[in-house]
């Protein structure tokens, strides 16, 4: 196998296509919102993308067992082309992150990819009642786009940059002229976190102008309410505190 | 020497072979039955395969240090061609495990290898009574055989997938249209566990139809439960609990 | 992207440059003098150096995602031409370092740098009211030069050696027949320490023949020690000890 | 750099000469052991290796940088021609380790090479009174030769098997046809022991026949063993254990 092996299933015509990553992350949001949208539309397999800089293992799907990797979906988003790259691990180096994301970029210049955003979600560390949405992107005029869609840029946050996979997409989509973007979906960073992933599609429907019922997050939402309040009211009575900025841990 | 180096001791003509792969890992199931089938019958070693990827490290045996690595021998399992695969460690790295696992392959291919079986120990975290086989497989065909040698099935298991020299040779197996599957014998995961490895060779002897004593097996299951009786005694002397989940450890 | 990948952004002609590396590090000495600099004088941007041994990373400016990297501006220091380097992050393993550095070489050799000059802090554990600039060379009539700038060499000192980009520096540096020298400000290593980068800027001062005002460097030496001082009142009250030796980190 | 950098510095003739290595380990016994013979007797610098899996650092020598790397020396044994490798570091990681041996078996073979000795320590985990000195070997006959010069040979020990540098210039030294030996001096292993190194030598000496004051190693054996004592005392006071096997650590 190569460092970086791509599998072709089918190559469609696309016109235009936004490439749109969902891998997963903090809480789990731009893997849920990449998720939502392969099961709500017609999605086409196109191509399946295996590395060594992924973890040696293989998953278990009923008795079969698949090598981990990623896969890229084509889906028709009323009228918008779109590469839905979704998959089951991050890369385990820094320069496994530089190499899958290169093989990532040239598979989608070889679509036509115009525009990249990258999905995620930035925790806030405590609980939140307003999902806001931030942006970060390569070019100014894309972000006055998402800005008109409901995005918020805060000045030079987050902080820390933005690492991975998505990190990279922009960084190294800009250094090939691709206009790339990040949306991260504000969170708890408690748990999985399906009501983040539904504002981060909110943003994304007034963005591509499209409409996808988000039912299903909004019960598996409810659900994880239902854990947190549980894990509240056991934090309560046992006179432990909740859980402060520091001892936030991505739980997903 | 390359990165993965390969040294041939013999090329014997071998028809159909299975490939048996028997590397370290837990309770060092697999290991104690590739160990096994070299020992009962007349084992022709046919290649050592040692790589940069293993740790760096001789081994001593009586006066002699010898590199780290592995070994492939065949046996003729009552009518059936077999290459054992059995060596003192995994690779060190993700990378590692990819390059070795193909250069495997290679050699197996090279023999004309028709299909593959990682075993390895799956850890109940808990003292078991009864040792159930499981497995995962490449194809439905290669499972519905297993099945019916007596492995179980159970959907989606193991949930955190198979990782490791086994996991890759079913993963990058199947990627050379080469059908592979992982039996998993059952282990508390304590200790060294001769008893899931008996109960592995079973289900083996089952489904390539041939018959092996495990007799010293056995023998060495009966020390591991005296060892085992003995530190549960003196645990409930000391007033200690008996190891939960989170406390498991692979002890080999 | 290559391994290591070089922006060219402007390439004017430059006679016999030195080249200044600050990049992060203890009390981010280096970085502080570096950047003073640079926003002193009329820098001109001429080289980004991106490298897929940085972290999987982009930085956020404003709303603008900016691949990790490094930056090499051409400064003229009132009659001497300097290129400093500055940036974002050291590799992230050893082999980086060699690698990354070698193209750092490259790049200087490129605008016939004659001399290098490595910035960085030298930890002292303690809270010091004079602060040293500490040297080591790889030649000794670069040595000399030094010592008559006020720059203190102290026999087999740092014990330790230099390590990172500064240490290699000097290391592949003189492996081109380069002279290279490090400049190590001391500093408690508690905190960012913009009075240690002024003194290490005085020393520069004198050894190129240059002035430049450090008024803004000593307002946020100010505000360190006052930050400093709050702590100490603090740990005072709480009876707590001034950490000692084993204590220090580095806190930037 | 290339990943392994050979500096030529002078290539005097030699007859049949011995690899002696002593890089840095277990109580620094080889490093101790080869850095004797250098000063003893004529030594001429004939090679210095560097390799980007070094750490990335210079050390420092009066005001001086050098680059982090290992030296070959060449010496008359009183009539057997000795190339005695020593250096600062080993390699950072298990490939590094095989790509920087290799590299050492390149250079010894172009000196035409006979025989490899690796010196090392081996801890006990307590404090001894009579220094063993144990072998391993890849060839018998070097082990009877060894064994005849006070070399205890310990069926199947160290059980670990041997690490780093010395074990794979015996285990890819094997693969290269050369007869390689590695030395283990025994060692409490709680300080750099130079009564283990005197003892090393002393078996050195009965086997290549010649004869080193050792008098300068005894000297610092004296100190470190007052060290000890002071340590012990100070322990007994304090009502403290001494530490027991679990608790050695190397202290060099």
């Amino acid at each position: 196998m190569a460092s970086v092996d791509i599998e072709t299933i089918e190559t469609p015509s696309l016109e235009d296509p936004v490439l749109l990553e969902g891998l997963p992350g903090v809480a789990n949001v731009g893997a849920l919102a990449a998720g939502h949208l392969i099961d709500a539309y017609d999605a086409t397999l196109v191509r399946r993308i295996y590395s060594e800089h992924f973890p040696p293992q293989v998953m278990i799907e009923g008795r079969s067992a698949t090598l981990t990797g990623t896969e890229l979906h084509a889906i028709d988003l009323e009228g918008r082309d779109v590469l839905v790259l979704t998959g089951d691990h991050q890369p385990q180096t820094p320069i496994g992150h530089y190499r899958v994301t290169e093989a990532f970029l040239d598979v989608a210049e070889s679509f036509g990819v115009s525009e990249i955003i990258a999905m995620g979600g930035v925790p806030t560390g405590e609980l939140i009642d307003e999902y806001d949405v931030l942006g970060a992107a390569t070019e100014d005029a894309f972000a006055d786009r998402l800005e008109e869609a409901g995005v918020i840029f805060r000045e030079d946050e987050p902080a820390g940059g933005i690492i991975g996979i998505s990190g990279l997409l922009l960084g190294l989509g800009a250094r090939r002229d691709l206009p790339a973007a990040c949306l991260m979906g504000e969170t708890s960073g408690y748990l999985v976190d399906p009501m983040s992933a539904t504002r981060l599609l909110e943003v994304l429907q007034t963005l591509y102008d499209f409409s996808v019922d988000t039912g299903s997050l909004d019960e598996r939402a409810e659900e994880m309410e239902e854990v947190l309040n549980k894990i509240q009211e056991f934090e309560a009575e046992a006179h432990v505190d909740v859980p402060g900025d520091e001892d936030l841990r991505y739980i997903g």
